[in-house]
């Protein structure tokens, strides 16, 4: 089971490989949002998102012979990125499984880290199915996106940071808004939080439609998304929370916030202009709820976590057309 | 005269005020680069540019009375939201006399500091003789953009910062490319490199058509650029290198590096999509200069300094449409 020590075990093999990440904040935001709000800028972690914490978490973890053989992980492209470059600052394989409907810089960048990509059909395949069978064919181990302990520990460590630096920036109480697709993040972040900043509590945010988390949180047990496509935030669309991640929700965050793609959007612009850093949709909506979703949210602060950046320019210029 | 002991000093002043920005990398950026390029990303520095750190250092040296009468610069874009953010957060009042054809974003944000801008005409009229007038009738201390050793000295405490960084990456030896208008930031970084990274040397960085220290650093003497108008780094479009800062630049630096609009715009893009972070065109000239200028670069690694941020989103989504 993910714990704090995991949290901190994983610390340690990460130590001198991540980057702290900065904690950012603007005049211009806080008076959006109608409170202090603090950007934990996670979009400038090596390989563009947070998943390299995870991805280096579970490579660094494992026997060297084990580990020779090499890894493989499905994802739609944060994760695939964090396990290729972890796995290529290791010196081994890595085979990548992608969906083909996935944004052309994150599948261009796998593979640019030495990876191999394999390409799937997010709609009629089922990358559980094909990441098995390669595993099993070529003796690669299997690096799951989030329902994985080790890998919950590794996005844990920027709970870590964010404990010290709310500590640093004087703050003692606050709702630490976070990302969530499957839940590797917003879990990982709620044990470490848990343990090192009880004041700060966790509230995941989706997109509008792929409430997936929200809608399980609120009836007590996991529920499934109607449909698999049709979000920008792809980073964060999957079916459901995960079966180890979403005990650890239920037991420590609060509810759900949703947000639309365009209040995603608006926050990409709002970041650009005002923060200076590149968030991809699925990473803007806790920036999003934020900013758009102030009267569900308590207390003067409030901590948004930017989970990536990996957003091709077309996408990000019509945020700026459309917001800017 | 500006001094590592002044440069220290106004560190001290700026402790709990400044940001210590990230010193970033991208395997990407490397392969273009042709050696190993570390990013300073001052652009995340508050007030979105390096210049917080000069306006801060002289604000807050001001004596208490004095300093309650309130303070004027004269200013592009960055030293006024600086100089206008560092009054603001001292509690004081900042008048910023700003050329017409300032980008908006940074009129705007100047405005929203709460200063009273003041604009002028570029070519028709002198900004120093506006500045000083202001400055006597309403008893407001002037605050130079870069010619002053107090904004050389904040501005140096980066250098500070660069040369901790290099440090704990393991550098003992690189060129340093900063981009360069007046010379404050260029003579800041210098003067605490030599003191506290010998190892490291400084390049100035300028856009073609405004590479007056460059001509001045080859001649021997200063050399004025033709004119003032007609290049999209307007952050860093000045007249002349200052008295104070030449003389540092003649004794400290090496050879000035030239790039055009497109190559910063380029640099811009790349920034975007490999660092996740908004550089403006004339913070984006040193690493410019590290992508493009490779072969009038020496050693295996690179620092460049990404000076500021504050860019438009037109321009910023047409550095992406043409180089994204």
């Amino acid at each position: 089971m993910a714990s704090i020590e995991m949290i901190e075990a994983a610390r340690a093999r990460l130590d001198g490989h991540v980057r702290r990440t900065p904690l950012l904040s603007s005049p211009f935001v806080d008076e959006i949002a109608g409170r202090r709000v603090f950007v934990k800028a996670e979009c400038l972690q090596h390989s563009g998102s947070f998943k390299f914490r995870g991805g280096w978490s579970a490579v660094s973890a494992l026997p060297p012979e084990i580990r020779a053989r090499g890894v493989i992980a499905f994802s739609s492209g944060n994760h695939a990125q964090g396990v290729a470059l972890a796995a290529r600052m290791h010196g081994v394989p890595a085979v990548i499984v992608m969906p083909i409907d996935a944004p052309k810089l994150k599948i261009d960048n796998t593979r640019a880290f030495g990876a191999e990509v394999v390409l799937y059909d997010r709609i009629k395949e089922d990358r559980d199915e094909i990441g098995a069978r390669l595993s099993k064919e070529r003796g690669l181990t299997l690096i799951k996106p989030f329902d994985e302990p080790l890998v919950i520990a590794g996005q844990g460590t920027s709970g870590l940071e964010i404990a010290e630096q709310a500590t640093e920036a004087g703050i003692e109480t606050a709702e630490v808004l976070v990302p969530c697709g499957g839940g590797g993040l917003t879990s990982g972040i709620s044990l470490a939080l848990e343990a090192r900043a009880p004041g700060l509590r966790v509230r995941p945010c989706e997109p509008a439609g792929f409430d997936d988390a929200t809608r399980s949180l609120a009836a007590g047990k996991i529920e499934r998304n109607a449909t698999m496509s049709g979000s920008i935030c792809d980073a964060i669309v999957t079916p459901q929370p995960g079966n180890i991640t979403f005990p650890i929700l239920q037991r420590l965050c609060g509810p759900g916030l949703v947000v639309t793609d365009e209040e995603a959007l608006q926050a990409m612009a709002i970041a650009f202009s005002r923060l200076k850093i590149v968030i991809e949709p699925g990473g803007a909506v806790a920036l999003a709820a934020a900013l758009f979703r102030k009267d569900e949210i308590k207390g003067d602060t409030v901590i948004a976590f930017a989970s990536g950046g990996n957003v091709d320019a077309e996408v990000f210029a019509t945020a700026l057309e459309r917001f800017g």
